[in-house]
């Protein structure tokens, strides 16, 4: 991934200052992120799907059913856009019109490649489940091969992204800041817990005990 | 809103025991969503954009900028779709295959139309404030007739939506119940706060202070 994803269509128009490009901070959101929502366009009309995801330096990987004729037009090379976003806060303003929140968000454009190789298969689950939930893969029944040709996989390049990010307080217009409210941030964050476990013979691994996404944000 | 929402388009295909219709479920989970993904298309490229909204029995409220070439395709009677998705928990199998997340996502589809009158568009942008945050928009310093000029609403109606939902534990197949691995569910909640004071004299309102997802969910 180069540090110039930005492209004419990717490229953030409205509050350019809160538009990102680099490699790092691009990675950083990725890597929060549980759920990517995938735009995909069947007969003219645009679907917006929720799935899970991973990614390496270079892709972003998806998965579904072999079945899913929705997942079909996602590995079929038409063009799809894939956006992750992360809420950290409800900005609270004086003003009605300058309420906002504090996110972080990622949007990759582009056309995604089915994975036909049961080694590239094989990789690109494991990657979609060390992003969910990184030391669950090995240690689960690996996938049979009548349950590898079940789930198509594809990838999606990271070469045109853009982060659009929000942070800090409300900005308020300067005639408004004596106006007789609470102005400020709520903050927002996810927590995990505790496991509600199926299997009583068995302790809670460390991974699940502990699980929280920002340690799942890859270094970048 | 009526509880008869699905079409061909609409109706969940891969795992229909997943789908849901009515009205009192639809609502309910956009109740407690605080962002959605609006999908649009432009030149043939899909976009996927997560936006704030609001809803009412009948039509779910989107705005942005009146600037915002993204916002002015969604306004324009286009046909988009428009996603809502919330996290519950990480499903943890026996089996990599089995794996999931516990989630309740709406998915709507169809042609939004801009709101142009005044009183029309104060009222969607009470709508969509009351959704973020219920009682703050009575406190904040209302939206003058240039803010309102630079703001673009549009509404979305709710005929064409469905739900999709997974409850519960991992369902692994019979012959890996005893495979030798912790299994279960990780669950998954938002909370918000403390929060950041940017006005010291004045207190923190109760909607602030108390403020959580679950109190947003309409009644339905």
């Amino acid at each position: 991934m180069t540090d110039t994803a930005a492209s004419p269509r990717s490229t953030v128009r409205r509050l350019p200052d809160r538009g990102a490009y680099d490699a790092p901070t691009l990675q950083r959101i990725l890597g929060e992120g549980l759920l990517c929502h995938v735009g995909i366009v069947q007969d003219g009309q645009p679907f917006t799907l929720p799935m899970a995801f991973g990614v390496d330096e270079e892709f972003l990987y998806l998965h579904g059913s072999s079945a899913s004729r929705l997942m079909k037009t996602i590995a079929s090379g038409a063009p799809i856009s894939v956006a992750v976003s992360l809420i950290d806060g409800l900005v609270l303003a004086r003003s009605a019109f300058h309420h906002s929140m504090n996110y972080r968000s990622v949007m990759v454009l582009g056309a995604a490649e089915e994975l036909t190789q049961e080694a590239d298969k094989l990789r690109a689950l494991k990657i979609i489940s060390d992003h969910v939930i990184d030391g669950r893969y090995e240690e689960s029944r690996a996938p049979t091969e009548i349950e590898l040709k079940a789930t198509m996989v594809a990838r999606l390049p990271l070469k045109e992204a853009s982060a659009k990010i929000r942070t800090g307080p409300p900005v308020d217009d300067a005639e408004d800041l004596d106006f007789p409210v609470w102005a400020g941030v709520l903050p927002m964050r996810r927590v995990f817990g505790p496991p509600i476990s199926e299997t009583p013979d068995h302790e809670v691994p460390k991974y699940v005990a502990e699980y929280s996404r920002e340690n799942h944000a890859r270094p970048g």
